[in-house]
């Protein structure tokens, strides 16, 4: 199982440094939507976020216009992008085109996804399909359960994601579940006092 | 009925132009998600995109995080923001109180959103709800069945705009039918080779 840690409501010069800190910790690291939209994909491009080792996540969450997100997202060192769910199939279709085009990753964001919806783009069989409880609603959150409850209805979706305010317990739990092919760490590793010594603990109880 | 006119998808600069050519004669000016995403709000608040007459509004597209998205969003020149009628109700509950806080205004992006998350979010009586056909999903909509319907099916919401490829004659068809009570057009004022004079002719068949 991967383990992404992703960077959100922090200046670009602290998401650059918790970054370079994680790469080679985790899996993947993310840059979260917050990032993107403080400071826009043409300040992305000019610095310095290419990553030596982890893969680097740009939290896009395309809602329309996906060619020109997609494309305007992967000329920055971004390896994955994402698009939600709940925009329209023809907004999936293209940023999941564009992302095979350059030979990338794609996650489709589920946050409020109905059923019918995710059965409509399931055959995008390279995706990442990440389960995630909205950030505003709160912790009423069963990271486990959903993970189960998603695979028993959509058994052909093989990468799966789970984010949501997932903690240490969280983490191991779904481990040993051994359905999710990543979880998303939030505030638990970047908001930590010490990122690097969170994180690894995170990547301990996965393995 | 109020013209907006969005502007998409160019540099900074050129938005910036064109934003204020056409200040005071539409009614709101719209930078588009592609501009936010593209340039971010920290470079928005420090550039000279205040309106003298029109009203301004930022395509945000928040999904998530609605307090913190909104709140940076208004400490732009903006007027009004947008949130995703896909994202949680905690989400769009958030970014209207916050809206309703700094007496601003806050459009429900309608695209794909269900008849009962439209329900669910209806006591949101300062809201305007944005019917919104999915660029990537081509041309086939009918602006002004999409608008009858809409009032039929959510008789006590008042404000409604409507976005989705809109020409003069839809325009014209959507003012005589008058329910909508603004109509969002892109690249027909904005991509045109005179915007003022696109924005001017838009405004004539809409009185």
């Amino acid at each position: 199982m991967k383990l992404q840690a992703a960077i959100d409501r922090v200046s670009l010069e602290e998401a650059k440094k918790i970054a370079h800190d994680l790469d080679g910790i985790v899996d993947i690291i993310e840059f979260g939507t917050s990032i993107i939209k403080d400071y826009g994909l043409e300040t992305l491009k000019t610095q310095d976020i290419k990553l030596e080792k982890s893969k680097l996540l740009l939290d896009l969450k395309t809602n329309d216009e996906g060619k020109y997100e997609f494309e305007k997202g992967f000329e920055t060192a971004a390896d994955i992008l994402t698009v939600m769910g709940g925009s329209s199939k023809d907004t999936i279709e293209q940023t999941y085109a564009v992302t095979q085009a350059v030979n990338k990753d794609i996650l489709i964001d589920l946050i409020e996804t109905t059923d019918d919806k995710i059965d409509q783009v399931s055959d995008c069989k390279n995706a990442i399909f990440g389960l995630h409880h909205s950030k505003d609603s709160g912790k009423n959150f069963d990271a486990v359960a959903s993970v189960a409850q998603f695979a028993q209805k959509h058994p052909d979706i093989k990468k799966i994601a789970v984010a949501g305010g997932i903690n240490i317990d969280q983490a191991k739990k779904i481990a040993q579940q051994g359905i999710a092919t990543t979880i998303i760490v939030g505030g638990q590793i970047a908001g930590a006092s010490d990122p690097v010594k969170a994180a690894k603990e995170f990547m301990e109880v996965i393995q």
